[in-house]
């Protein structure tokens, strides 16, 4: 109920915050209207907040200061390669690039970032890719493979390199197998204590300088896997001990964001206490190299309503487009908030479960099954939220429904 | 053992067949041997047969006509969309062309399929699509919704229209719920029975004559799932007794195609019969559109092996492609035999489980777990098979390692 003249607050969504929420029963982000903006696009459209991505890595940055560490961030650029968002960021200086392939070492470049303030670690590393990789001597390779250390040894004897380590323990967005870098089980990632004294051997024999130790023990982990985290990056370091040149120690990314009501923030304070106590002493620098908690809640998809229909007992909306353009809820079971961008009622507590389907020909197209909604009807518009990383970058044309459009806010 | 001047005979591999096998312990497919073709490409190769195309397509249509009813094959191009081979088989004129959306519609047509010889069926269709679907007036449009209906009757009243029903039952992918179209649950796709009504009366406002009755009951089924596929298949003709102008039926396809050592192929003489048996007296024109039945034996992706390590107690095998280029085994569950191009060694008693890994950075990214490999080594070629349908189609660009070559053999 709203007296004339003064505004109803209202009711705090999970997801809300200052530069995301309902203002006149509308929702804004960034500072704009997100109906009026998708109104205005040919269809898909993806809204991205250059400000919240500022202020994502500067609450980082403090983090890590905090640490007492000297200390660098890479921003992954796999979770989105925008390249406006790229070039801002490059721009601003606050941090460096990671990637994982040549084409991507060339888009850094391409956007203003310095070989010097790239990290390259990737999986598969052919011969081609290393000849690309090598021609930038500033640049930091990570090596996966005591292979890759040969490798560059043959091409490059006498050169500084990374080696990624493998501490065989580590966490997963929800402890999901398909997530799992490092555990119990063997993954095709680093290289293992077991082979340990081999890669120091190989490099040796090359005049191969070890600068960088990498490991990646986490991704999308909150605070409740903190403690399981820490003693992931604990065992990491043991590998330090052998490797006297080393002068970085990159802990990885898969800092998480909450992505569904009643997911705990990653607590930053404890996340930096825990560096803080493990690197106690060490004369490293500490690099991260974070994607998602950089991008994912600055950014959002805004799709429009097809049809709403009862089928069975199932109340459907269909959208204008699916998992293609954002494969995590299908594909990961990783949710993306679905928010009606002029609801028809604020009050979450008279909303009726609809299961919102994609446009793509396939059964698990469903962006949310049994999502609480209010009235929704043909043309309105929703905004996914949290689709900020790992959507655009890694959409397909599947079905030729791949078109959409991007831009920065 | 092999004496001098007789060739031995290699071991019957369950995938071998007349155009894809060893001949002198090297891969050949349709002519070519892979390696060697590998070798002269810059990075990962599709490799498409075109006579295999032509031979599934004439098998089926062989199938089609013990039916004894008028039919019509409609290819799906989601499935492989490689402009060459659609252009070779618009050629031919043995099939017609089944899109799901408005940029497949401009391709079928680019390629040489008239708008009379296409299909669509698509889900969450916008008003935007309809335009341009509905600039073709020969072109068949199946309505996946109530609310399709009225908006094509309010757009081009008294045009023909096809209808997607869903008899609520049919079978998926060795039963999967991720590829189960129909079924207990209500799915996303078709019009229920209890719309129909509806429905009818829909088409009727607006002078639409129902022409095509629609349903798509099965994904990648093979002889074991015959029995149920006929059911639903049963259930979806029961649509047809109130729609007396519909001329065509349209069962979809889903035809599959066995992928992994053990599976029994689909046995089309039966498929043929339980068509002929439910199709018997009925004066309508009977459609399949196939996609993977077509194309998927008729593809294969050479990569290159870049490394290979044992971690931990896993002997590893590192391969110059990921599952971007091709979704089904990391997503899926669906394996893609991996077959050595020149094994060293081709007793297979004597090969060694080998973890085929990918090349983006993400833990699932891995092709194989543990499959018996000959001895490989860095350089080696593998050939994955069964990748000629929902591979490239469905590519991306992830980690930027979405390059990729393809030639139609």
């Amino acid at each position: 109920m709203s007296v004339a003249g003064v505004a109803t607050p209202a009711p705090a969504f999970w997801w809300a915050r200052e530069d995301l929420g309902y203002v006149d029963g509308r929702l804004r982000f960034a500072g704009r209207d997100v109906a009026a903006a998708a109104e205005a696009a040919p269809g898909p459209l993806y809204l991205y907040s250059a400000a919240r991505v500022a202020a994502n890595l500067a609450r980082l940055r403090e983090g890590l200061a905090r640490t007492g560490s000297r200390t660098r961030v890479y921003y992954a650029i796999k979770a989105n390669r925008f390249a406006p968002l790229l070039t801002a960021m490059a721009g601003w200086g606050q941090c460096g690039a990671d990637i994982c392939s040549p084409n991507e070492l060339d888009l850094a470049l391409a956007c203003g970032f310095a070989a010097k303030d790239i990290s390259f670690t990737g999986a598969g590393v052919a011969n081609r890719d290393l000849d690309r990789l090598l021609a930038h001597a500033d640049l930091t390779i990570n090596c996966d493979t005591v292979g890759m250390i040969r490798r560059i040894g043959e091409r490059a004897p006498g050169r500084a390199i990374g080696v990624r380590v493998n501490p065989g323990r580590g966490v997963g967005y929800g402890d999901s197998p398909r997530l799992t870098y490092a555990g119990d089980e063997a993954t095709k990632f680093g290289i293992y204590r077991e082979q340990w004294p081999e890669a120091l051997a190989t490099a040796r024999a090359y005049g191969l300088t070890i600068r960088t130790l990498h490991f990646h023990v986490g991704c999308g982990y909150l605070s409740a896997q903190l403690d399981r985290w820490a003693e992931a990056v604990g065992a990491g370091l043991a590998f330090l001990d052998d490797a006297p040149e080393v002068t970085t120690v990159n802990i990885g990314g898969g800092l998480g964001v909450p992505c569904q009501d009643g997911d705990a923030p990653l607590d930053l304070a404890r996340w930096a206490a825990v560096l803080q106590r493990l690197f106690a002493g060490r004369d490293v620098t500490l690099a991260v190299e974070p994607g998602d908690y950089i991008v994912k809640d600055a950014g959002l998809l805004a799709l429009s309503v097809t049809d709403v229909e009862v089928k069975r007992d199932v109340a459907f909306a269909s959208v204008d487009g699916g998992f293609n353009l954002a494969p995590e809820p299908a594909y990961y079971d990783r949710p993306s908030e679905a928010v009606a961008c002029v609801p028809r009622g604020l009050d979450p507590t008279a909303w009726r479960p609809v299961t919102l389907a994609g446009n793509i020909n396939e059964a698990l197209d469903i962006w949310a099954a049994a999502k609480p909604m209010p009235p929704l009807a043909e043309g309105d518009r929703i905004a996914f939220l949290n689709t900020g990383g790992y959507g655009a970058s890694m959409s397909s044309n599947h079905c030729m429904r791949g078109d959409f459009t991007e831009i920065l806010l």
